[in-house]
């Protein structure tokens, strides 16, 4: 009997916080490449706040996984087949094959990665699709200056720590913002000026005494309190990229009032604001994703970079790992382990 | 006994919407030129929306007018007497010398005017604040790209008007919300490509008629239930200038719930949204004034770019006119004749 290949599906769509019975795990006959084509066995799997998204089927930038549908994921994972030119059996490679053992793809969607040069992960973390939102966000819209002082939310997070070392390389000062002392410490440890705790029952004289000057640019992926802390420390023309507000992922109403959303534009007003949200994939197709690969590459390998993984065992794990994602329970850039 | 100067004051501080016992009316002696500057007896005072933030103490772009102290404004006048060898007597010019009969103001912060080119009066209008405040959020933030939908909000108003006709000038499709049928008409009669009145019952779904292809560019300066509609219409990478919000500016408390904040940050973030708040001083002190001066006046005496003044007659009933344009009394630029 030949392999199967194991795959997880979407069961039912979440209402408010996703549970393992929303996933399914089901065999699936193996698949074959065809011409221009690649067999990939799947070694990680990124698990990323976005995919929530996909759970549903509310307005979104992208189309939902549909109900039975395989869960949509970004991969690296080795080639055992190829029917292109260009790639041989062997080859390591970042594609979009979702979250399953075995995956085909198209030669010209992924990219060969070189295991010599970084950890193959770093292209699911930050070198891939996190970063380059840390990239793209920071450099073509909160564009900061030398000495502005960037605030960043969930700067545990592959994103967010990017960011805000990024932040640092262009000469900026870097607050970040996590949940838990732990996290908090990490922070510090990766060099950012100044760490502050959500939790902690005095986070907004914290994020004060953190922002003496105000802030400048706010890379936002949380929403929430967070964000209602932060609009108040802003400074005249502060831009704010807008890519991800994990805060709300699972929100299935409406929250009580007061209402809010008058004083949030007339803040935008009051202060010259520029809210801009926006996908990586903007700006993936550019040069701007060369000139990222090319320098972040470099300051991982020297160290000015630094990242952190939480890397979880199995496939079958992943539903779990997704849900406790959602609410902060990773430590790093969460990638699943699949051979 | 000499000329005494009438001059409107700030009485109190309003707590919602002004009434006339927030102001009083005094008289003052006249005021002397000193060495640089001029005397200018008011012929127009312009009344504009922004002026209700300066009667308050909330945190604003502009500090707050003191109590008893002078409403500010800007003017247009004859100069009476000149200490500045650059202007002299008779000149009519545009100044910020607020709401009273005479002021004295810095030649050097004066605008001398040509009568001879267009009526003066659109030095406060259409060729004034409000229409650069059109000009540099429409060329600066909205950057509508031909047939591209530009919605406008408060589209009878100067700064309105001139954004829905500059928008068309710039090869879009202009569409105008008002108050009440008869400016709706009035839209139709300067060219808009539609016009809606956000009174209507159906105003959603005339909303969504009038953008079969959705909103590129929302010109906001109202807020409340007009932008609740038009952010459900709005397409991926739409732009939003904010240069107001006339609907909020009498608020005394946050409304009811639900809270629609997060809502509105997740929006901007699904459809990658700009939102972008911003006052024409931002950019007038740039070419981008002389280039607007040039274009815009060249319109105006073509008749490609109209306007419409509401002139009310005696600087004692600027109060009452005032109170009457935050509730949309005024049809077309609001103007008091003093003199």
């Amino acid at each position: 009997m030949a392999d199967q290949n194991t795959q997880i599906r979407l069961a039912s769509r979440p209402d408010g916080k996703p549970t393992s019975g929303n996933f399914t795990i089901t065999q699936a006959p193996m698949p074959s490449p065809r011409d221009g084509q690649v067999l990939i066995r799947t070694q990680y799997l990124s698990l990323d706040p976005y995919m929530r998204g996909r759970m549903s089927d509310a307005p979104s930038y992208a189309p939902p996984v549909t109900v039975g549908g395989l869960m949509v994921g970004g991969t690296v994972g080795e080639v055992i087949e190829s029917n292109d030119p260009g790639i041989k059996p062997g080859d390591v490679v970042l594609a979009y094959t979702g979250w399953q053992r075995y995956g085909v793809a198209n030669a010209n969607t992924v990219r060969t990665l070189d295991p010599s040069q970084v950890p193959v992960t770093t292209a699911l973390g930050v070198l891939g699709m996190p970063g380059f939102t840390a990239y793209s966000g920071l450099t073509q819209i909160g564009r900061p200056k030398p000495g502005e002082t960037v605030v960043v939310a969930a700067a545990s997070g592959p994103v967010g720590a990017t960011a805000g070392q990024l932040a640092r390389i262009l000469g900026a000062r870097a607050v970040g913002i996590a949940g838990g002392e732990e996290k908090v410490a990490y922070l510090r440890e990766i060099g950012f000026d100044a760490a502050i705790d959500h939790r902690a029952a005095d986070f907004k004289s914290q994020l004060a005494a953190a922002t003496p000057d105000g802030i400048d640019v706010y890379f936002e992926n949380v929403g929430g309190h967070v964000w209602d802390a932060v609009l108040s420390r802003l400074n005249g023309f502060a831009r704010v990229p807008v890519c991800g507000l994990v805060a709300h992922y699972n929100d299935t109403a409406l929250p009580p009032g007061p209402n809010r959303a008058g004083a949030l534009m007339s803040a935008i007003l009051r202060k010259s604001l520029t809210v801009r949200g926006f996908i990586q994939n903007e700006f993936a197709g550019t040069p701007l994703m060369d000139e990222f690969l090319a320098k972040a590459t470099a300051w991982v390998q020297d160290g000015s970079l630094k990242y952190r993984e939480h890397i979880v065992d199995g496939l079958e794990n992943a539903p779990e790992a997704f849900i406790g994602m959602l609410d902060g329970a990773n430590f790093g850039k969460l990638i699943i382990r699949v051979s």
